[in-house]
């Protein structure tokens, strides 16, 4: 399993992945789910994976392979971030037309993905890609998308995300969405990458990779939880409950 | 949709629900979602639905109708709460014998129950019964069971919630995960049933129903809202994010 999650906000955005893959509890193993496309100054996207292992290393080593190659369109040619997530959709129809039957008999093949970023003369956008390549793209009334194991992050992005929030406390947010998941979901794990992209930065300088025993990982969620359980004691007691009967 | 929750804890056991029912977005009502088997001082029983609702009206009415003929095997004379939670799995085949083949063309008919309670001579338990009419136990290692819409409200649960907890905290941390679900899902809704049972209690009588303008209800969710945004500004900051380029 995965979580990924992208936050669009006004001060820029945030992408976030765990590294875990699994294949029955028994094939267990940590995969980096997050890559970027970069031109710095000019462009950078970051995209991230969940799903069949195969289908999406192979969507992005050929989007890797195609920037290489030079030939347009490639990630580094699309005019525009819309147009970087249809070739993204269209690389996924690809990679499904070719494996997509031979894979069926075993398993489900299918992946999605989120693209977040900014080319330079248009603002920062984040996406999310289906599995059938296509896709919608976060706004200020939606401005979080996720992919994978979404539901046990989701309520505390519920309570404490808007656009308006800055960077890091958006940062924190997406730390803890993934620290619940990672504690209901044995099958996503860390290391994390976050990517904190400020609107017009055009680069990957604050992308982090969080390691179980990084200090500000484990500051953060040990805080949180002693915080949680502080802000449990001071909770209005239900008068009405008796410990003994009747 | 629902989110029905069970809590076995050593002081006794917490069964919760809520209340919204849906075919559809178009087709929104409220049903009551826990029903009582009860007699007082030798035994009290309470089941929680999910799924299909005229497969789970069908499974209580039946077994409500059995109580009123009197011949056993019913609710009430049933010798154990083993014994109980079998009668329910068997009067769920039962229904889906009857229906299942008919409802399939149209839409799901499967229900899962949960069932809960004590019979005089033995400890409180607490019953997870499947779709399929087989169930598991609740235990001192895994002390809730959930049906329903799950996810949204279990990392609180996993957070706060060990067999140790008295039935107070027990009873907040129900009606926070009830929150968390239904913030994050809008097929989820109040009215909230929550019923607290004291071990040997054998009584219904701390059951309460929680509207959306219970004074309570309201206290407690806003406490913790605010909580959460107080306990927020005080986690660690990442000092390596700027809101500025690189």
């Amino acid at each position: 399993m995965t979580y990924c999650l992208g936050l669009y906000l006004h001060d820029g955005l945030v992408l976030m992945s765990d590294s875990r893959t699994n294949a029955g509890v028994d094939q267990i193993a940590l995969v980096r789910k997050m890559a970027f496309f970069s031109n710095p100054g000019e462009r950078v996207i970051g995209i991230c994976s969940a799903g069949n292992l195969a289908t999406t290393q192979a969507v992005i080593t050929l989007l890797e392979q195609r920037v290489q190659d030079g030939t347009p369109p490639h990630m580094l040619s699309c005019a525009t971030l819309f147009d970087a997530a249809q070739l993204l959709g269209d690389t996924l129809r690809e990679v499904i037309a070719r494996d997509g039957q031979a894979v069926s008999a075993y398993g489900d093949p299918s992946a999605s993905f989120l693209l977040a970023g900014q080319i330079a003369g248009e603002p920062h956008r984040v996406f999310q890609v289906y599995s059938a390549g296509n896709f919608i793209e976060a706004s200020a009334e939606t401005c979080f998308v996720q992919i994978g194991e979404t539901k046990y992050g989701k309520p505390i992005l519920d309570r404490l995300v808007t656009p308006a929030i800055g960077l890091a406390d958006a940062a924190k947010c997406a730390l803890l969405s993934m620290d619940a998941t990672i504690r209901s979901n044995l099958s996503v794990a860390p290391p994390v990458d976050l990517w904190v992209c400020p609107a017009d930065s055009l680069s990957v300088d604050q992308h982090r990779r969080f390691d179980d025993d990084d200090p500000y990982w484990q500051a953060l969620r040990q805080t949180y939880s002693d915080g949680l359980c502080g802000l449990f004691e001071d909770l209005p007691e239900p008068d009405w409950i008796t410990n003994a009967s009747g």
